[in-house]
């Protein structure tokens, strides 16, 4: 077998956690893999180096401050591989200039567009575990690059795909992607697998277990990803393509978001190019939007309402009211207290009545529904943030997605 | 001018010492210099990086511990780059694999064998100041290697003579070369210039102002080096070409070293092979010998003395115990309560008589000399280490270098 595996901040936060990744790492060794270790910074080390440089200023040069973080998977990797050669075992590190992992020059959030898998794949022949940092590239003219926040996930699952390896293992702090948050009910279970497509709308909709860009590339490219625990042992969650029994069920997770807030311009003149208007707008600020929903019009005139990330409320704010005179809107309200709760799963496609079910579970809570949207293998609702846990429980009942009493007890 | 500057660790310990350091370079650059700046990793970051490496084990690889530690020096370089940006003076890092500066594959210590100067042309025909990690390189295969302690002021001196530059100025914690250690007398006085030939006897004799390697790089290839602090103004020492009047001056300075400890093998037969045989075996050891000394023979039988790191000492020892038996020598004492003294100087060429003259200045102060040492340029002597500074004191005003009345008032 060829196996990626890797490890996050909090999984080589110290010396000792970095012999407990060596240790594992030897295993699959013993068993007779070749193993490509992708690591992170140890935690808290990217976030001292921006400090650093946030101390030079508020916008700190972004090509330098990739020359600077991009340090910090250059020591774990290192690190490790001192570790696994102390240990008696053949390693070496190879940077990311030295695979070369290849990224356009988006400084700070480039992506990733060709891997050379030889220089691997002769340190693999040659016996050695192949340690690569994580979040790190380089582009064309030889400048030092990062991925961005999460971007080792992206290191491994790219170079699992340049290798064909058999599976790309993801170790975290958890282990593996729940039905929903463990945090708001006991009863959130483990998924075993889990559809590309699924893990998609669950990551985008707040589970943080796997960076969106990471799961698009396993797609992309087929990787089967391994997401475990590297504190605890477990099975962890496979996340592959789908087959056909996935879709026996319908609902896969629940999620929750409370970090969006939602802005409605009421009495829009409802007329063409006025809501290309608001929207190219909002994108020329930088404003990333999530749902839109435009009511059909009375009287000539129409509601628009849309939600955004809670950071940039004030900023949407201030310019829709300025466009709200411009386009002869009456109003613009904000409102940051809201919940955005979603069902995510592949039955959704062939089973009918599953939008009816959940709005009937929110109304037999008494929750009103202030907006819904829908994809493919998607529903999602925004509530009032104060019924937003009281939601994801209904629904997790409700879709029969509660964890068997023993196995509640257990945890 | 073309100026390469090299900052030490102490002059990058802080994002504030930074700004300083940055300010200095917009000086510079305000004349219309073009402008290369070698950095030091911030000072303890190293240590730091290699306390990781040695809490995983005593011996980490070495491959992997130049991956580790070279990561200090990236990170002061992007961080000056950054300060250069925000006070709106164009800067680019250049690391060793960027540049590239090709050396050994000798972890740890490589020595540099090509450095391609065109990157670095470029980027100061773009009018961009120029920063560039100390410390480190690149072997032939790509691999990242390190050129050990003080390997900084190296980079420097060869980046400056692959450029050709004007001058290659050294920044540290002392605003110069001086007569001898001004924590030995206060009487020190700064010396305004001084040979290479000079400064590699009082570098290699205890002076840590340059590191020896940087200084021989700088004779072979000519390259001005000018010693300034980083943290008071002041002209500095220019070490230079020799030139006709600087024979005029004897003895340009004083040097005190006391971490030798002295080894004498007594009653060794006089007999072709032994002292070879001796020494062959110290070498095998990884022991370096400084000085070497042999009486004439009485009786066929005759002593071998010879000074090393006193972190050597116990080594070496139990070594010639077990040589002096098969060998038939009488006795191994070692000392460790030894200094070496020595005056250095181009003048002693030329004039006649300075050796008596120092045995002199220590015969009146009732100092015994234990050994005697002479090169070109220099004589060193070991003493008893309790005499160790009073005899510095007494050769530096006996040589006529101590500093005018009103100087030392100063101080």
């Amino acid at each position: 077998m060829l196996v990626v595996q890797k490890y996050g901040g909090t999984s080589v936060a110290t010396i000792e956690r970095i012999t407990n990744v060596a240790r594992r790492v030897i295993e699959y060794k013993k068993r007779g893999d070749g193993l490509v270790i992708v690591v992170s910074a140890m935690s808290g080390e990217t976030d001292r180096l921006l400090g650093l440089a946030h101390a030079i200023g508020k916008f700190p040069d972004e090509r330098e401050v990739d020359v600077l973080i991009s340090t910090g998977e250059q020591v774990t990797s290192a690190l490790l591989a001192i570790t696994l050669k102390e240990t008696g075992y053949d390693a070496v590190s190879v940077l990311g200039h030295q695979v070369p992992i290849v990224t356009d020059s988006v400084f700070g959030k480039a992506r990733i567009s060709d891997i050379d898998e030889t220089k691997i794949r002769t340190e693999l022949a040659s016996g050695r575990v192949v340690v690569v940092p994580g979040f790190q590239g380089v582009d064309e003219s030889g400048n030092i690059t990062t991925l961005g926040r999460g971007g080792s996930d992206t290191t491994a699952v790219a170079v699992a795909a340049a290798l064909k390896a058999d599976v790309c293992e993801i170790y975290t702090d958890v282990d593996g992607v729940y039905t929903t948050d463990p945090n708001i009910t006991a009863k959130a279970r483990r998924l075993d697998r889990i559809s590309y497509d699924e893990m998609l709308e669950m990551a985008s909709l707040g589970a943080k277990v796997l960076q969106i860009r990471s799961v698009e590339m396993a797609k992309k490219y087929k990787v089967p990803l391994l997401v475990k625990s590297s504190l605890v042992e477990g099975k962890g969650t496979l996340v592959c393509e789908e087959v056909p029994d996935m879709e026996q069920v319908v609902v896969s997770g629940v999620t929750y978001n409370k970090n969006e807030a939602k802005v409605t311009v009421n009495g829009v003149p409802d007329r063409p190019g006025v809501a290309t208007r608001i929207f190219t707008t909002l994108a020329d600020a930088n404003i990333v939007i999530d749902m839109i929903v435009q009511n059909v019009s009375h009287d000539r005139k129409t509601d628009i309402t849309f939600t955004l990330g809670k950071a940039d409320a004030k900023k949407a704010q201030k310019i829709m009211e300025g466009l709200a005179i411009e386009v002869g809107a009456v109003t613009v309200e904000v409102d940051e207290r809201i919940a955005k709760v979603s069902i995510v799963g592949l039955g959704m496609r062939s089973h009918a009545g599953i939008a009816a079910k959940m709005f009937a579970l929110l109304f037999n809570e008494g929750i009103n529904i202030e907006m819904i949207s829908t994809s493919e293998i998607k529903i999602s609702c925004v509530i009032d943030q104060k019924y937003g846990e009281l939601a994801v429980r209904a629904l997790h009942t409700g879709f029969g997605l509660d964890a068997e009493e023993d196995v509640q007890e257990e945890q």
